[in-house]
């Protein structure tokens, strides 16, 4: 998923937003013989994620330098621990390492914030699922650091699934025509899903048989309902206000899906740092 | 400084990251002549900040759609007061939702975060700056929201002020040093600024007659020994560690700036919501 | 689908492609001043696409050019059918001459043969669709013409739908374990679909609940039988050595889809020329 | 010509469309550490073309896979031939694989065709010659194919040649005066041509010394004319309307080119397939 | 030759090179809705080249700002005169006026010294011709401003021609090969030329029957019997170490092309400022 | 400064702008599997910048090919002097050549310049400097020539300093007014310089304490009264008309820093050729 083909793009523009013409006080105080080695340190609790970003950041900016993980990929670490070190010309470290951090710090932040949440709902059979409310240009980053945190991915992009919400609806005429229109055109490998908001055109998009039904903004005694009249007949997912506190009551509902838009956007940093030896 | 010219590229990619190969679901049942307006909402308080974006997001995606922006950029707004109004093609008002709110929610984030922080600065003369712990690719617009939210700015790339740290002292063989090497070569439009952690560093540093000095994670007692030592001869900035808690009690140390990544990497998106009339 | 921000990268690298440093016999023959009228006609009888295609070209040259289809895209032609009607610069007409024709040309061709195939079937409730066998970096246009020739669209890319094949399930250690593997991480907006190559390979994907099982150059009477087996637990999907000769025979099996990677690699284009007025 | 340094583009390119956001199936059934190798076999009798570009593919994807050429690029083949192997991560050789193979098939495609006429023609001091009537993003590719088939290359684009048509001459207010127009402007390093559909129109160009003549859509007749009256005085070039049929009535002429679009545009794919051995 | 198309990359990267993170200085002091008027006025003689580019400067960064020229291109000036008009935005003239003017006597310094060439050269037959010694990233500006200044083009790039070196052929095993094997390869629409330091190679080449011999840092003796001994049966073009003292020595001899990289390379800016009204 | 990650783009377009569809002569003529070494040598007295970049474009071209600097960066060499040498492929060389030297000479010609005006000022404190009149797309390469010289920079880009300008102070209303609305916004990392013509207007920016003042085209007489007037309340510029016959006498006035865009936009390439050994 995070191969250097895959990050090449994203990578290359973030060191260059960060560098702009040059990296000033680094190349003009730094000899460009001096070598050294450095440690990326936790200095907070939380789930790691983003070393192959990291190591993207360097091998891009100067293939010589050596990177080498001191965790794994996903691990809980506790403050102090260190997570990652990089050797080489000491300029590139510390040219690379803003940007390295920015993605890690960012990345485990994400990761931590929704390891908690799967944590809080693991004595039910829901599965937690982020949103396509990520940060512009870190969708991939941030869908793959949700995965990491134990949660699943709703759709990609625009592209990986249809999503029927109320607007198409009314522009197609109704939920059976929307549903047939796409059918004939849309590619037939991907699932359909219905956005509902009552009970009442719960009933009508399972007349239209879709794969999904998302129950959007509903309050906990409304999804109890919407779980019964489904009755299996698809797959449900709450969506919608949901916040850390609501996830076990939104979770004894019996919804398979609970999605949320918090996981991505609105989470801390985790905090490290990066010390030369 | 949010020119359609500056903002072209980061909104092409933001949106393409979205559609990926097609909003599949409204290009299938939303009729291309279907037209009409929405409305973005904010669903909490906060200011509001990316208005020029989201014009910008619209007129990438199709220039036909036309936007009004119902309050002024960086407006303090409460919650179901509407700030922004799109009309014209549905598929693209459809299509373009999702980027536009995205980026207005996140930038909003942190010009309210910002503003709250300036705020609770005011009877102290001292200024509240960014630094470059900003998301990766959004840098420009996450400098742009902090000074929307009151802040200001600290160098916006490695390219845009000399910032002289540890490693680069110790590579340079001492302060006075690296200060002679980066006076010689870099533009002499840039300030020159020395990070230090301790009372012997920034006497050091001072020596070398920078123009500003960066009290790094020092303790509030050592930052008002540091004002006091300096006496005026630089600019001080205080980071490290800066929590809202401490705000006041730095501010009261005497110095000039105080620095902090947690307006940029740590805050809460502002919730909004698009709705078509 | 086919939006000018959708195109305008395939449309500016195919017409830098064209022109490299300059179409110089036109910008040293021809006056910038002169304008006129060209239209595109038909030289054969077939389906007309890529009329939105050709409406970019010129909006990517130059905006000034005014273009007018004289026919519907996907519209049946007779031979010496004016289709599309473009005025302005002569300088713009000649040098946008070439890149509008070999897309309309392309994609006319695709579609020309997708309906003749979609004819054939259509005493049949099978749907014909496309494969990912298609040319490098045409991919969203080709399948656009599949649809516009009235057959229907395999996933767009690997991102768009899960695949299951003889390789994945080697790796993963089978059926079972690859299926599983995939339910925990990919988005679940997903269908999954597994191929398989004899009955016994049938039966266990079944055995999986898979949404779509790909039957892989099987002969007639293997896939009749394989549709008994089935018997409609999930969506069938004959590929493999499909040619028109054999398309009515594989339908009459009951499979519910055929797919074909001749239709985007292995066609004529359709002769179309452009005749200045 | 076929150097990683032309190709990388266009690859990176190829692989981005087809990948998406991810290769899903692979990269969540296929274990990170698994390795393999695979052959690419012709299924079909014909002329292989495109192996640097398969090994490119790779190398854009992961530089780590080896390829290796398991018959020389431009050999004639039969089906069952192993014609390519690549060996290295299971993953990078399972989502390379498509994009590889629908190059060389492409590729090959052509070049098979090229080679069928070159042989119809060989008995002619004649040379076949392709057009600009090539797939929008492959011409360099393409043109490639056709040498590799043994026929020669037309102009790649606007700028490596002058050919002044029927639209330019209007324009310029006669043949002399746009040979004039373009002798004074144009590069001269470029040879240059004119096209006539008459034989007055032969005749008046022949007055203007050009380096070639193009004889467009003429019947074998009026060629043989054209040939007669020329008398060598410049080189003929034969277009429009040139069938495999019709070659060796249009060689007879005497022409010295005779140039095809359908070499490019209208061929059918050489069938190949990967197998992990 | 500069459309907007064909310009659009070029201004948009030195754009961007020019702003960076933002024309600072403006955005903060001159208030948005601020507009006004500016000349480019010529602060010496010379001819004037780059017009276009300035006008479609203006329409990448900001399409309201309105371009006047008031001299055409090409058109000789003296010191005073204004040659530019541009009204609008004050920010937008401020933000763009340094890389116009860069643009401009950049070319207007090319045409300026290649109109003095030409002049010089004008009681002779000869051409005055360019090089591929151009500025990187500015050859087909560069070109265009030789054009401007009365001379001719030789090739563009290396795909604009063929032109067989010593290395060429020592490569191929001697000339006639290396005509042989290209004659097979390379475009027909190209002409061929020859590289020749001596008589002995010029006869040689003479042989192979190019379109065109380059007569490489000849002195003028030497120049004078190789016209002698070609007698007209090719062209021929001097190269190497051509100063403005020697033009008409070099003319006298009788060749056919005079080339000079210093046209392109070592020329001064034509002084140009740009005044509010 | 001048690592591969900073060079790479621009070295691949300059490269794609040389090349075009492919170097023909070098693939037609020489074999893929040829190899040699060459030598650049300068063919006049100078000073070399630029070899990083010579060793960048064969790395982007061909990674095979081995390059190994003769002289070190920055050396002054005198005609005959061997200063690169590149070893490898025979067709990566020789397609390679012409953007390597073209790059080679450029740089070489700014340093050479650069160098003898800093000679000449050598018995003077005052600093030589640069400007933004810089060639487009090369700032950052002619900018690092200008150090290799011997002279510093000024800005590299709009974002790197704050330069106040009569067009600006006019349009804040006032210098205290545009300085203070600058000194509000502007990133505090960045110095602040007002441009003035008259000693009025010395005055009134000494009042604005900004940290740099621009003298514009002063006489010398005034220069003088300039430094006396602000008595080192500020470092002060001259610019404007600045030619190698003043240089001294401006020192003389006792200005901190000569600038002038004569470096960058008006000097003679420095001659070097390329041999094969």
């Amino acid at each position: 998923m995070l191969s250097i083909f895959m990050l090449r793009d994203i990578i290359t523009r973030s060191l260059k937003e960060d560098i702009g013409s040059g990296d000033l006080t680094t190349q003009y105080a730094v000899p460009p013989e001096a070598s050294g080695e450095a440690r990326i340190f936790a200095k907070q609790k939380g789930v790691i994620c983003g070393l192959p970003v990291a190591e993207a950041v360097f091998e891009v900016l100067d293939p010589q330098v050596q990177c080498r993980r001191l965790v794994a990929e996903g691990a809980q670490v506790e403050p102090g621990c260190p997570v990652f070190a990089v050797s080489g010309s000491l300029r590139s470290i510390l040219t690379g390492e803003r940007t390295a951090l920015n993605f890690i710090q960012h990345l485990s932040g994400i990761a931590t914030k929704t390891a908690a949440w799967v944590k809080e709902l693991e004595a039910y059979p829901v599965r937690l699922a982020d949103t396509r409310k990520t940060t512009p240009g870190l969708r991939l980053l941030e869908k793959y650091a949700v995965l990491t945190g134990g949660a699943c991915n709703h759709r990609l992009a625009l592209d990986g699934g249809i999503l029927i919400k109320e607007n198409h609806i009314r522009a197609a005429g109704g939920i059976s025509a929307a549903v047939q229109a796409i059918r004939e055109k849309a590619p037939f490998t991907l699932r359909i899903e219905i956005e509902v908001t009552t009970l009442a055109e719960l009933e009508e998009a399972l007349a239209a048989q879709p794969d999904l039904i998302l129950l959007d903004n509903m309050d906990v005694e409304m999804m109890r309902r919407a779980v019964e009249i489904t009755a299996g007949r698809t797959l449900l997912e709450a969506s919608g206000n949901i916040t850390f506190e609501r996830l076990r009551e939104v979770a004894a509902t019996g919804v398979d899906y609970i999605s949320s838009g918090a996981l991505t956007h609105s989470f801390k940093s985790l905090d490290l740092s990066l010390l030369i030896s």
